[in-house]
């Protein structure tokens, strides 16, 4: 029975508005009321993801195209930069495709360090980087930034960014900083069930799809960049999601971009200053911690399982009581989606209520 | 805008309860609650797929398991029935995955013959066959049972049947007939949005594919099997149209999964009737005519386009005008789903009533 409010850090509370958006009829997805549909959010969506190239909509989770990226642009050998169990996994993927794979790994809750990177990359062995800008797992944002700045020296390494937990949060310029594949999922700062990937390709990165053998067809990019062309997706695609998108595209630009983002630096803030009060610590460095969720580190050694439980029974919300290897260690709160200072403030008076019982 | 009510061979109508349960509220896959939702699907799945394999719920649409059947299960030779659009299809991704593959090939509107089949295999060539069972292109029914009887003889290759727009309208047994793997879609005549398949795969099938490299992760049976067993998905799955699938699912047993069978029979033949009344004949042979949909040969040589067009624009009813290479040459009329007799007569009368402008 859900009863409560979700605060973790992913699938996020869904608003009123986004849940009936979802029921907005089906149509044909070859007719022009699926086009019309498409092009509404293509213009949104190319303002949002800061782009002029395509942006795409993919039926599957994140995982998909994280999985598409790799069996589309390497060929020789792909470099996981790994600092949390989303991005160590992706090692594990990129072999599971047949792809030779490296990792440049680093502590669950440290950042990836452009210099090491950088030394990586100077062995010329590489020809795809793969990297989580938001370590969900840790809390932890990389300096994406500076690590596109080291990726701008090497012309023939193409990028993929994993933005799930971040995009629409912080300010990620694709064009300007040279991203060559951007990906994020519905469910989380967009705040919408989850069952849709959105995610923008260079044109450089096109060019070398174009050359690699054993694409297929259902995340190959070539098809999507084909029938993007016509408005339309390459396999049929989860319609109610794309109504939810459009909804909620909308409100974002209604709200306003910078907004947002202030809105969400703010919320982070309130949550930050929650851990100082009660004497917990961020696991990641304070310079590196995620806009969008915090992960705490359970400093303090309390029941962090029974915490969590008591808080989505007795106060109907939900945070998460860490993830993997640091489950119980850390926990998490989002701030990501539709939250403000009010629904914030609530979360933690809560959490201050009953935080007593299991210190 | 839309106005007017899904005929075409899917997505079909969607109730207004199956809408509704899309709104239910999301929650962490990895949650109890999930696996709550998930159990209480599969008991429901099981029996409707006829089979005590799992049946696996796939964030995509039907083509990704398509393609993932081929990843996992070929190491060979795919040997690609070929009667229509999507069955022709999968001869080209079976090579966009990089497995050797051929085609067993007949006009469209024609069965796949299980004598030529034999020969085939008698080659000794091939590790899978992919068949579509009800090729929705054109309202073509597959002879299965006696495909199924040929391929029993040659048990190191192994099936994998698409019956995308035949689940749940004729009963498929799955673990009698020994099919390897069933596939099907949420927007055909389980009249739910699309982007949620589904899926069974027998012990056998997992078996070979745990000796396959490259099979990936997004789509590898072995994680759906894994993640199964603790009542999950391997990827943040589409939430709303599981608690849709639950709802629809519940609705299939009330109705009774016999009493679906023969309302679909009798709502098939209402169109046949109206198809003979008015000189049109079906583009397959009669005894292989699909239950699920019907595909007219247009030999009285009507202007098929604006037919449809006015159809939708006049009497809000929307009918297909022909799929690929026989567009114009044929149109599709959908009885999967929620139709009644009244609904498909109101359909017929409308039609009737537009019919002779065209001709």
């Amino acid at each position: 029975m859900i009863d409560y409010k979700l605060h973790i850090p992913g699938p996020v509370d869904v608003s009123k508005g986004a849940y009936e958006s979802l029921t907005k009829p089906v149509m044909g997805h070859r007719s022009p009321d699926f086009v019309d549909l498409y092009q509404k959010c293509q213009t949104l969506l190319q303002s949002l993801f800061m782009t002029d190239d395509p942006v795409f909509l993919s039926t599957s989770s994140a995982w998909g195209v994280m999985e598409g990226a790799v069996r589309n642009l390497s060929e020789k050998k792909v470099l996981c930069c790994m600092c949390g169990a989303f991005s160590d996994k992706w090692l594990d993927v990129s072999k599971r495709c047949g792809k030779p794979a490296d990792a440049l790994s680093v502590e669950w809750g440290s950042h990836i360090d452009p210099t090491e990177l950088d030394s990586k990359l100077a062995t010329g062995e590489y020809d795809l980087v793969t990297l989580v800008h938001n370590e969900t797992s840790c809390g932890m944002m990389n300096p994406l930034e500076d690590i596109m700045n080291v990726l701008s020296r090497y012309p023939e390494v193409l990028s993929v960014i994993d933005t799930v937990s971040s995009f629409s949060v912080v300010s990620i310029p694709k064009d300007k900083w040279g991203i060559d594949v951007i990906l994020t999922g519905s469910q989380k700062a967009l705040a919408l069930p989850p069952g849709l990937a959105l995610f923008s390709v260079s044109e450089r990165a096109f060019e070398r799809a174009k050359t690699i053998e054993g694409r297929g067809y259902y995340f190959d990019f070539i098809e999507f960049l084909k029938n993007h062309e016509k408005g339309m997706t390459p396999s049929t695609p989860v319609i109610p999601l794309i109504h939810g998108l459009h909804y909620t595209l909308e409100k974002i630009f209604e709200e306003g971009v910078e907004h947002r983002h202030q809105r969400h630096a703010q919320l982070n803030q309130l949550v930050h200053d929650w851990v100082s009060a009660k004497g917990f610590e961020l696991l990641p460095e304070k310079k590196f911690a995620s806009k969008s969720l915090t992960c705490v580190k359970n400093n303090l050694d309390i029941d962090v399982a029974g915490f969590v439980k008591t808080l989505r029974e007795e106060k109907k919300l939900s945070i998460d009581g860490g993830y993997g290897k640091i489950k119980g260690k850390t926990f998490r709160i989002s701030n990501m989606g539709n939250e403000s200072s009010e629904s914030i403030n609530y979360l933690l008076e809560q959490m201050d209520d009953i935080l007593p019982r299991f210190q």
